[in-house]
């Protein structure tokens, strides 16, 4: 039995068990490649799709060497246009042609990116076998309801324009106690009633309380990418509650200036912004070259918000 | 003391002695990365600087892996705008620029490249502190001379417009003989006109032939690099007497008709233009993705050209 295949079927099961989303990191470095660290690319996993978000040059060779399934990516997300963030994207687009992939392909991003690939498959006369669908950003708030999965961006602090997604789970209809419906022999036909919160009302006229008959389903959760950005409070109302926020700490705590002038954060200033948002966990990266060992990074975070974690590339964290 | 270190001394040691130039390959795939092989991408090195032949995408993560030094690229030449051969580009010009690198560099491509480079520059706001020079390849022949290094391109048959490459080192003037000058009283002023081949005549009129003062210089190295091309023997002519040839065998022999299809070559077929052409040593890559093992590709390729070396990635071949 292979690995691939084993490897494949444990990150099912461990969705699966914890109903969560999952998000596997493809990149978690800044601009220039280094120290075997890629540019930004992620995954986020629900158990019937991946969505993509950035594409940073070699994430179609990270996709292979971690067992991300391609042919489940369905939507792929591009904060902005600086090419550690979306080299990788028309290589993979070439790539899904090659394999034969059938299904639809979206392709959310700002506007000059569609001009982009079309140009360069114009120049080599491919043709895609599959649809291709641009959804240009030109606005921030909901962009998309996939599955039970709500997605919406939101403008971060960059050099040009960037943005953060979010991915929200909705919450699910209330549960129905089997034990409970049948003791009050509640027909079937009410079960979705039910479900949507009413209350019974039995032919007796008697009433019985929604509550009673059903229990609250698991809250929904949340996963926050929130980009290139230099410090921004004016994130916190799109990220706030969040179950876990990725956010990026191009820099150490003493490059504070210079993160700034780049349009770039800080270990402090991700943990501040997590703190002010009160998320339940947060996911650091986006590391400069500069630096070859990371542990100051996570110990600096944790100064400032103790529930931080670093992106490790081929790592799959639980949402 | 750095392996990376002692490895590129070894290199410029091994290219010293030898008088030779050396191609590294970095890629030997053919369009999508498979089994940890990446897409076409190789250096021809002198001990001056570095040619880059092609650069799929990851070729700059390559170029970290393999310490082949970034900053001695001061050419690059791109065959056809197929993405397997360019989609790397464009992240290795913006790495450039990131890396502070202030000398020129020259890419030698077919003209849409040109547009699709500057307008992804333009989309990350990017302005190179290096100066960038497109030399578009709008015919056959002699592209350009460095050092001494003298550069043409011809075309090959790909499904489109598609160029491929040869490097020529330049034979040297003859080398003055010090014994015989020193015994035939030679004034060191005419040494040049010995280099150049002129016989001495002394003051009393007696003529000393060259041969007696001077010996041959080595002949120049060639090597050629045969890109993307289905069988095609109007090759021959620009790749005659090669001291080495890259020929791409994207499928073994019993897949001649696809090859030809496809507009890719087979091993037998590149053994045969080897032969015909007759070259010392033949390179072959570009292998499908089909294909994890390559052991049949040089059985194969050697039954037709016994002097053939697989492609593989990180191995420096000496010319």
């Amino acid at each position: 039995m292979k690995i691939s295949w084993l490897l494949s079927v444990q990150r099912g099961l461990r969705l699966g068990e914890n109903k969560m989303l999952g998000v596997t990191i493809l990149g978690n470095n800044s601009a220039v490649p280094a120290f075997d660290r890629h540019p930004t690319s992620q995954v986020i996993s629900t158990l019937r799709r991946n969505f993509l978000v950035d594409c940073g040059e070699g994430t179609q060779i990270q996709l292979i060497k971690y067992k991300i399934r391609r042919s489940k990516i369905s939507h792929i997300f591009i904060s902005h246009l600086h090419g550690d963030h979306y080299f990788g994207l028309v290589g993979l687009i070439n790539s899904f042609a090659l394999l034969g992939r059938i299904q639809e392909l979206h392709i959310i991003a700002p506007a000059p990116l569609q001009q982009i690939i079309e140009l360069q498959l114009k120049v080599a006369d491919t043709r895609l076998c599959y649809p291709l669908h641009f959804h240009l950003i030109n606005n921030t708030g909901h962009l998309m309801t996939i599955d039970d999965i709500e997605i919406s961006c939101f403008k971060t602090n960059h050099r040009i324009e960037c943005y953060g997604f979010s991915f929200k789970q909705i919450k699910k209809p209330r549960r129905i106690n089997p034990g409970k419906v049948h003791a009050y022999n509640v027909p079937i036909s009410f079960y979705a009633d039910l479900q949507s919160g009413n209350d019974y009302v039995d032919e007796n006229g008697t009433s019985i309380k929604n509550e009673e008959l059903t229990v609250e389903a698991p809250r929904g959760k949340t996963y926050a990418f929130c980009a290139d950005t230099k410090y921004d409070e004016s994130l916190l109302p799109h990220i706030r509650d969040a179950d876990m926020i990725y956010h990026e700490t191009t820099y150490l705590d003493n490059f504070a200036e210079r993160a700034t002038q780049r349009f770039h954060s800080t270990t402090k200033q991700a943990g501040r912004i997590a703190e002010k948002a009160a998320v339940k966990k947060l996911l650091i990266g986006h590391f400069s070259s500069k630096y070859d060992v990371l542990d100051d990074f996570l110990t600096e975070t944790r100064e400032v918000f103790p529930a931080t974690e670093l992106a490790l590339e081929g790592v799959c964290y639980l949402i």
